[in-house]
């Protein structure tokens, strides 16, 4: 019998991040100052982020240090397992062989730490005392409250309402790690009083509470930080495909396939960069929600990160700055735009996208949670669905890799309303069309 | 830096399971007939049991080899990690080294699944079709639910209401794996439909559950499965402590002192019995809670497993078949008495106990948390207060060894309630007295 799960000894944590920018055929455009349409600095971003993170977001160099500290932290729960989906294999009758790097496993229960410790500790050592940021399943909020807890840092989180509302446990995790949360759009900034003066029930939206979080990051004791999107996020992430690659090659298994969700594009990166390195057999899939289709229905465009306007101009593909998705259960992916860095990999064609609909994603999910025992976060189930439509159509014993980001277990409502048959299929095709007349 | 999680690899998934009974200087009473009074024979447990859980119930073999098919699930997640809690000792500034066997991985959470997938395994065997059970917090009811979509067999759940009502998440669960979930009291059986029309509003215990579970398991092709208690229960769990000695002897490690909390006693069981083997120089000691307090404030006697005494006669420490213990958070030890084995030991000074308030198990369980970064269960979080007030008082480098028996990603509500400071801390103590009056 084959091994089930693939486990690496602490001694075998990843010493180094992997960055992708110097191995690519072009580098990635520029982002644009949004007044005058110039490249950024590294100065530009000072604001927002500490040396540390700014240096990482520029970098040319292919592998970047760990640090200790940050080491230390991810010892608590890494390295993750990977796991051979036999019995999903068997379900499936297929030839080919599914393996899952299961990210469930950490503080938070999804991979949203990897990139929080070493913010946290690069902003701690920049001597920074607060951080805000802003979250949508609030996934990324707790990873981000947990990591100010272990660096002694303030925590202040803008939650998107629909999740806030949907969602009071990630709250309550938010708040035993020690942050402050808000419902966002919130009276709190100008942003989101503009907002709800206009709309009182508005539900919210990434790009909203990213507008309200930046805005939060004036005074000189404070930073910014983002859960995705960013060179330095990737950067992180990319710990994931680092102890995936390690794990495949002590079973002498190389991916014919990999396969992971997209809303910003951090967990996609996180697992596929690494194999991207090296070899351009390998094929590379996105999966993104029919709700928030960014790589397959999006415009490859300059465009704003957040809703009001706030961030640079980053060249991405983007539904509009404005558009705002339906409150889908997968509340990490509802997301306007996607990562630049990825955005740049998929026009140059390295990586495919599929875009699919939510009751297909949580019957994937379901098939997953019985035979394997590991119930997936909304998110990671559209990566789910997605394997397992190429192993249904697989003819050959064919290596698919995919990452289950995150656990479902605050998610159970989500999973009450499919078993109950009263998910929603919204189509999003006129107010993408409509916010896309709004690009910069 | 000495290590933070103590991994095995998978190849070292224990073959075996401990049993306790050849190793005590005296055996266990035996159950009785609630009718005779005379000893069980295990023809008198066939209504309710198959045949090899019979035989283990009843073994005076030391060791009994685990099924491969079970060891095949088992893979799934386990071996589960062993971690140190620098970060808490630091907080705490003791002396003490602190190791926490963490089975908050498994399918369910917690570490109910060791014994539902041998369960599920063995009725099946026998050609049951439909299994039914009770369930407090609801983690051993999906538990059961899990192993029983692993087997093919149909599984009723009946779940205390008090439980159903707080946490609607677990009931979900249950139903993912395809389970169906009664709340407890029920109108659906006859125990149900008596307690529920003397008081409509009854918030139900596992006592009562059990009653409804048992006598909806007469039909032919129906049996009933208990989470705890049973001797066939206790042994599934020691997988928990033959890792842990693996882990710990793996650096040289043994334990000074052994803490885990009690409800039925299995997870105790799991963890200690391993160690009791070894050594009369470790001290065992069981956390339970001050609100349901069966070593501490309970009588050694024969009482029934369940409310409306149905089972057979068990000697154990309990506080009388009809107490019913307050809805404090931690659902899973909200049981009257406590497995007859343990008790057992309990009686021959071979372990010792101790009775935890609510409020101070939480703020242990938040300190966890902030620094270990892991959110236990509120039963586990016993266990934590009675380390953390061990390690504190500790003058030496003291070995503790305890288990995190389940995450507490499902118990949020109850963290939010501590973190509002509304928990409530009841006193027991006169109904415990008033129920003692009615032993049979």
């Amino acid at each position: 019998m084959p091994q089930t799960r693939i486990t690496l000894d602490e001694s075998r944590l990843p010493r180094r991040w992997y960055n992708i920018v110097p191995d690519l055929p072009e580098p990635p455009p520029p982002p644009l100052h949004p007044g005058t349409r110039a490249p950024l600095g590294p100065d530009d971003l000072t604001p927002l982020f500490p040396p540390d993170l700014i240096a990482q977001e520029t970098s040319s160099e292919r592998y970047m240090e760990i640090p200790e500290p940050v080491r230390d932290i991810y010892r608590l729960w890494r390295p993750t397992p990977l796991i051979r989906a036999h019995r999903l294999e068997k379900a499936l009758g297929t030839p080919a062989r599914i393996y899952v790097k299961y990210e469930g496993v950490s503080p938070v229960g999804s991979h949203k730490p990897n990139t929080a410790v070493p913010q946290a500790y690069y902003n701690a050592r920049a001597g920074v005392r607060r951080l805000t940021t802003e979250t949508g399943a609030g996934q990324w909020g707790s990873a981000l409250a947990f990591a100010c807890a272990q660096f002694d840092l303030a925590c202040d989180v803008w939650m998107v309402r629909s999740s806030y509302d949907q969602k009071p446990y990630r709250r309550t995790m938010m708040e035993l790690f020690g942050a402050k949360v808000h419902a966002s759009p919130s009276p709190e900034t100008s942003t989101g009083a503009k907002i709800l003066s206009d709309d009182p029930s508005n539900p919210g939206s990434l790009g909203i509470a990213i507008s309200e979080a930046v805005e939060s990051a004036t005074p000189s004791d404070t930073r910014y930080a983002l859960g995705s999107v960013l060179n330095h996020v990737l950067l992180h992430q990319t710990v994931i495909g680092e102890e995936a690659r390690e794990q495949l090659a002590s079973i002498n298994e190389t991916p014919d396939l990999v396969i992971a969700c997209t809303g910003g594009g951090s967990n996609f990166a996180g697992l596929a960069f690494p194999f991207l390195r090296d070899s351009r057999e390998t094929r590379f899939l996105a999966a993104e929600p029919a709700a928030c289709p960014s790589l397959t229905k999006g415009t490859y465009a300059y465009d704003y990160g957040d809703t009001a306007g706030f961030t640079p101009l980053l060249k991405m593909h983007t539904l509009g700055h404005d558009f705002i998705p339906d409150p889908i259960h997968a509340g990490g992916l509802r997301y306007h735009g996607m990562s630049p860095l990825l955005s740049h990999i998929y026009n140059l064609s390295l990586i495919e996208a599929k875009a699919i609909p939510q009751r297909e994603t949580f019957e994937a999910a379901t098939l997953f949670a019985r035979t394997e025992g590991i119930i997936p976060a909304p998110e990671p189930a559209h990566a789910l669905a997605a394997v397992i439509a190429e192993a249904k159509a697989a003819t050959t014993p064919l290596v698919i890799l995919t990452s289950v980001c995150g656990h479902g277990h605050l998610d159970l409502a989500a999973y009450e309303s499919h078993l109950h048959g009263t998910l929603a299929e919204p189509d999003p095709s006129p107010r993408i069309a409509d916010a896309l007349t709004r690009l910069p």
